[in-house]
């Protein structure tokens, strides 16, 4: 594993959260917890990326959900609005200009051999510009907060090759006098250092339909934790921990002592996989315990999050505004007002 | 000639202006004069589009300049700001967040088979997103100002077409309760009926480096006057008005009665074509007279043309500040300040 805490000092670390419906569990155990832990430690702009969610996403309703849903999930989990900025990208649409700018500077070619863009091409789909504009998009949010780090998944360093390729081509071009405008970022790169298995025991995903929500809860998370697929072993005889999807998952939430003692009733048999799903019920329930109470909290006061994420974008702008007065005086795009 | 005037009585004329340098007399005889009048007979936003000139356009100062040398030249040739909207582009920088979300809407392939993107591929040039995106941004600086008619040459209907198409688009997807959001803007197509030849005979064009600009003076002037290609039929002998690029450029700026005298002495003989280009240069220096003498005056005056561009980008707000917040609630794209 790698140290969690990007070497730089003056680190900025900027990320983009995608508005995707209800947490899971998979989530949490994968980059969200790593995540979450990065914005106590450096300057951090965290942002719910609704623009980017617009490529496939045309329901306004949801659009606002999912949105909330988000910044509640944070709030919940533990962000602290005191730390950093949480706060949702369209209430910073200059990071559109910004990628306007950048269009120029980007050849089309190198754009269509993006990953994603490839992929949908690659399955006779007709993508729309939105996909294709995507990782400019994305280089102008990190780079119009200054980002020198970006936390990504490990398939994800493609797109922060544009955007160093991006800030280098703006500053080759904008800033002739060997004053460059914007800072190369470096990827921060989240390990997805554990498997999650969800209910049907392939790896836990969205679009699998196995997931456990984070916030689920009473009979929706008990009905979930009972249909995990296990084997037809004889609840008298010994079993398999280490074979089993259900203590793969305990293993997440149980302390090492806890762990040992259910390993050990699996080993010896008599335990069946009805107690041990119990057993794991109880270890969700209690490990977001916290995080749930908060959630129902925080969803009687909308206000309340609305406030945190107006603070957010403030401070964002803060860092947007003289940023995006230097970019339009060394592009020379006037502004009167 | 068509009629100059939409025919509906609630039109909104939109239209976006290159800063691409100097105007000649090509392009005053030919769409500008007609650009020009219709701005005080409707409801009209006429900007300077530095958005759009930043796909070829990298040079800070040239663009800083050719933004005010547009702000001049339509001021002195008689664009009158209490009419109608004169301002800057980047003014309004919500238009990159409408050309955002119309990106989503907007499939790749039909961009791809844009006039100007078809022809730099063709000419094995590696365009730039910027100019792939063009039509995009032109269609969200008609629309967000709830363009109707948009004044274009003949040969820019398709941008028009998509305009039209993601108006329709957007309607279709965002709006379901029948009650779109956008019109559908119709081309008001500026007849280019003069043919204006240039100094060396070919029709006058920027691109052919054979242009008389409206507010050269001077030496500058009479040099280019002096130098338009005639055949070389001696002075004494008679000479046909009609095969003479001088006399073409002279039936412009002539009344009636002089442009008959003129030709009467070319017909004669022992009129030659140095008579007639003096003629010509007496002729150009009247016609622009007033809208020189203006434009020296506003270049005295950077501080009035800027508050005519900031007074120009306000109305031009009062207009697209409203219409998105209806796209944002169209969309679900929140906003919190």
């Amino acid at each position: 594993m790698t140290d969690a805490t990007p070497s730089n000092a003056d680190s900025v670390v900027v990320s983009g959260i995608q508005p995707s419906g209800r947490l899971h569990i998979g989530n949490y155990f994968g980059a969200l917890r790593q995540h979450l832990d990065l914005h106590t430690q450096h300057e951090a702009y965290y942002f719910i990326v609704n623009y980017h969610a617009l490529t496939s996403l045309h329901d306004a309703d949801k659009m606002r959900q999912y949105t909330m849903d988000v910044a509640l999930d944070y709030l919940a989990l533990g962000f602290d609005p005191d730390e950093a900025a949480l706060f949702v990208q369209s209430d910073v649409p200059e990071v559109t200009e910004l990628a306007w700018i950048f269009y120029n500077l980007m050849p089309v070619s190198r754009l269509e051999r993006g990953v994603s863009y490839k992929e949908k091409v690659s399955q006779g789909l007709n993508p729309n510009a939105g996909l294709l504009n995507y990782p400019v998009l994305q280089a102008a949010d990190i780079l119009i907060y200054g980002g020198t780090q970006v936390p990504v998944g490990a398939d994800q360093k493609q797109h922060i090759e544009i955007t160093r390729d991006l800030a280098q081509r703006f500053n080759n071009t904008f800033c002739p006098d060997d004053d460059p405008l914007f800072t190369l970022p470096e990827p921060y790169i989240l390990d997805d250092v554990s498997v999650v298995p969800g209910i049907d025991g392939q790896k836990m995903s969205k679009s699998y339909g196995n997931t456990i929500g984070i916030f689920d809860e009473g009979k929706a998370l008990k009905k979930k934790v009972m249909s995990i697929v296990t084997d037809s072993t004889p609840l008298d005889e010994p079993k398999d921990p280490e074979q089993c999807n259900v203590f793969a998952l305990i293993k997440l939430f149980a302390e090492a002592e806890q762990r040992a003692e259910i390993a050990e009733q699996y080993r010896a048999g008599g335990y069946g996989y009805g107690h041990a799903k119990k057993e794991l019920l109880g270890l969700i329930q209690d490990f977001f315990a916290e995080a749930r109470e908060r959630r129902h909290e925080l969803e009687q006061r909308p206000d309340y999050v609305r406030d945190v994420l107006r603070d957010g974008a403030k401070r964002a702008r803060q860092k947007t505004e003289p940023l995006m007065a230097q970019v339009r005086n060394a592009t020379g795009l006037m502004k009167t007002m």
